[in-house]
């Protein structure tokens, strides 16, 4: 049997980290990494800092897998990424059986939250489905959410209100905001909202050197934020950002 | 100029403490602690658990705040909240200001995490208004939310689709199921939905020795679940749950 570790590691900090965290990453004989696109340097850099701070005298291996590239399929968004995913099993099938062995145990390291828009549990699932026998184990991070609640000073949720939790391209799905927060926002769906009611509390590289914050009401800090993305997209190549939005109402009765 | 640090803890394991939390203990003088209810002791002992764990040759001070009792109000739930958020500010202003010097740094332990269903960020926002000046700084903890889905070894989030986080007194208000995490939910609403369609992931006492989990289609396992959440309610005189609904279709197109 080999031992498969999803281990969330926050949105950057090597701080964020949990004690958890780092006591499984002293057992691991490989780690798996499959970044691509535009931050792939810079987020290897980081899982590399992480593992320099607290694995200065282990031994291990780092094993790239190459990420199949994500076609737009003509059926639809859904169809795409479930071919994406099979595609993503069938790699990371071949890397964990010629890579690992039996009796070791390997890890991936996940950007924020396993549970959160993480695809990595589904393809584990679908590697199973090709007959590699995998003893698995999830272990919680910090999520960029967590981190822009943290950084703002809020709470996400308001006494008895629901919080929504979306990717940015349902957001204009949505009947009602209330509390939201918007992940995976890259067609920045904010900025077709125009609603004096809204607030925005934004964040941008949480927990990395170059966090950066925006907060206020929708309408006055748009611009600001819209100005922001781009500048920082074009100076780095790539943005990871996330937002609440609220409507600034309590509800007097419930 | 007072620090006070809310440091969320998570939900009961000292493991799944990050090291930005730990290293933050290290410069606490006074914890401030206002548990109450039947699990005052349990949840001291595991607060104090922690303390031992990380501060071993550390000194400092733990400060009990008397919580004041919620008392219903008459003109609904919002205000009954609202009231004892004030009641708990006077008491938390009085116990900042009296056992806390200029210069020192206070923390509150905060279960799971500072940004869901926390009170505390407001609580001290009105302690601010009350003319007590603080440094505040949140750090974010691992939520029960995340540690469901890590036990369960799923993602709470579907590709495209959003989740909803609510207390359990306003599920039953929600129009439709397809991915709910249900906190608060002291009443069992769960057990009030008859639909085939949905599946519990539930969970009790996450990160304790006592955890419990029980998963399955909602009308399969629903009975189980309510047994088992009575038998320890009347073992240990009080539980911690929570649990995701999800309705077990997927969209096939978006």
């Amino acid at each position: 049997m080999k031992q498969v570790l999803l281990i969330g590691i926050g949105a950057g900090d090597p701080c964020h980290l949990t004690y958890e965290a780092v006591d499984a990453l002293r057992g691991v004989d490989v780690f798996f990494v499959m970044d691509k696109g535009p931050e792939v340097q810079d987020l290897l850099g980081l899982r590399k800092a992480i593992l320099q701070r607290y694995l200065p005298d282990h031994s291990y291996r780092i094993v790239q897998i190459t990420d199949p590239p994500r076609a737009r399929q003509p059926s639809g968004y859904a169809t795409s990424i479930e071919v994406w995913h099979q595609q993503r099993a069938t790699a990371y099938a071949a890397a964990l059986q010629m890579e690992l062995q039996p009796g070791q145990t390997g890890a991936f390291l996940l950007w924020g939250e396993p549970g959160l828009y993480d695809s990595t549990l589904r393809v584990m699932e679908l590697v199973r489905e090709r007959g590699v026998s995998l003893a698995l184990k999830v272990l919680p991070g910090i999520s960029s959410m967590q981190l822009l609640a943290a950084r703002h000073q809020i709470a996400l949720t308001r006494v008895g209100e629901p919080l929504i939790v979306v990717p940015g391209r349902r957001l204009a799905s949505l009947g009602r905001i209330d509390n939201v927060v918007v992940m995976l926002d890259s067609h920045c769906a904010f900025a077709a909202l125009s609603d004096p009611a809204l607030t925005i509390f934004w964040g941008a590289y949480l927990g990395t050197a170059d966090e950066m914050l925006i907060a206020g009401p929708l309408e006055a800090v748009k611009a600001r934020i819209l100005e922001a993305r781009a500048s920082q997209r074009r100076r780095k190549g790539w943005i990871m950002d996330i937002y609440l939005l609220r409507r600034e109402v309590f509800a007097t009765t419930d």
